[in-house]
């Protein structure tokens, strides 16, 4: 459960003046309390657990990457599971050569996409059999259930992906590996994306960020706090104080386990910054 | 300038009765004039265009293919331009082995990602140098401007990806191929995805797309005609006809040369479709 969060500066080496112009951003004025942050795995988890469609990497057959688009479900342990046709190159590469990797992005496009997170899972594919054959063309059906259309062609194999590595990136400078083990065991996010609940907490309750900035986050003296990101274990803001703008974090008192349940960890946040308050809230 | 459009029935095979209950679309009772279509190159060209973001596949260093996302920019004859750091893993690869691969899809999500496009582009990368490299840089600043705060980092280099293999597929059934030169010299088509002109269409000329259908489509005895797609050569169609539904296609005078030209084209086609007309339009 290490904090996986790297400065982009420390991770580049910078040439000439670079960065010159941007200064640090200002230090909390006061001690926050560690907030737990999501694992490797749990981001990768997360991530594969929102969308039914990637990127395979596979290998054509002069030993050449051929990257290529497929839907896919992913299983209890979070392996992929894919259904192609031995008439794409990808269904021949896979019938070939196991070896494969599959990027999967955050479903939200934004402006920048190197901006969002993505997750690249490594290993080798293998064709299912039995109950786990079974398992796994269901989960792909519930998926994706145009496969219902072609999931009786002759040229369809279905193929699980033994994730043997995992790499997540979740934006600028935020980045982390995982092993199977790790990203077997880890459970998607409840809270995913959250983008509707972020815009909500940055449209109606400013107020409430403002005083779990001040009164939890570190920084007494910020004037504005915006909500960047959520997820089950707490808040990302960004908060304006005199000084400049900083990022921090306030975490929640028990990790969300279910969607709806943000709403009310985000009120105990609340309540809980409103009483450690060094000022009337 | 084949036509490039086969039929997901021919392509597969078929066990069972996958297919049963699925009667074949009824065919046109009149002539229906052969209408342009994108190339495969035309086709991949335009969906290199139309965004800036792309997964790619390298080779990692015990030679298993490894995905990754990226942006990316297009010089003028298609050649991606890709910008990565050798602290990332497929920087480290690209730098050990040229061989990748890019695929792009279309920006647009569906509900179905694989009813949408996508395109492969496999081959070498180089670094370029010199005058190519004072272009493929303003090229990919200018597609990608967050790139400006990482430009000068020592640990960033410049790729150009040297299209070999170009491989569409358009949705279920639509896939062709492309070589190097065809892609090179074929055009990004100006109407690019045109869904809001697509929705228009639908929305308020339903009629003017009906006496389409029955005048040049070869539907005389189409109730319903719904654009599902356009690009510079013509308008795909989907007919409603007592004998059931079936596709169809019309095409435009003259090709389309710019993105506003789409309104002139259906209205010129429109106007011929009436003249045309069987029946009082």
């Amino acid at each position: 459960m290490t904090d996986i969060t790297a400065s982009a500066t420390g991770d580049h080496q910078v040439a000439g003046d670079g960065r010159a112009g941007r200064p640090p951003p200002p230090p909390p004025l006061t001690q926050v309390p560690a907030s737990r942050r999501r694992t490797a795995g749990e981001e990768a988890r997360t991530l594969v657990a929102q969308t039914n469609v990637a990127t395979l990497a596979t290998l054509s057959d002069d030993g050449t990457p051929w990257a290529s688009l497929v839907s896919y479900a992913a299983l209890d342990d979070g392996s992929p599971v894919l259904f192609v046709s031995t008439l794409a190159e990808h269904g021949r590469n896979l019938d070939r050569d196991p070896r494969a990797s599959l990027v999967v992005a955050a479903a939200e496009r934004r402006k920048d996409p190197l901006a969002a997170g993505r997750v690249t899972l490594a290993g080798r594919v293998t064709r299912p059999s039995g109950e786990i054959e079974r398992v796994a063309r269901a989960a792909y059906l519930a998926s994706v259930p145009t496969a219902a259309m072609y999931a009786e062609f002759g040229d369809f194999s279905l193929y699980l992906l033994g994730v043997e590595r995992v790499r997540w990136v979740g934006g600028y400078g935020r980045m982390d590996s995982a092993d199977a083990e790790a990203y077997a065991n880890a459970e998607a996010d409840p809270v995913g994306e959250a983008r509707a609940a972020i815009t909500h907490l940055n449209d109606d309750h400013a107020d409430a960020l403002l005083i779990m900035a001040q009164a939890l986050g570190g920084y007494p003296d910020a004037e504005t706090a915006r909500c960047t990101a959520a997820d089950r274990y707490g808040l990302d803001l960004m908060v304006g104080t005199p000084r400049g703008s900083a990022p921090t974090r306030v975490g929640f008192a028990e990790p969300v386990t279910e969607p709806a349940g943000l709403r009310a960890a985000t009120v105990e946040l609340t309540r809980r910054a409103r009483a450690a308050a060094p000022v009337a809230g």
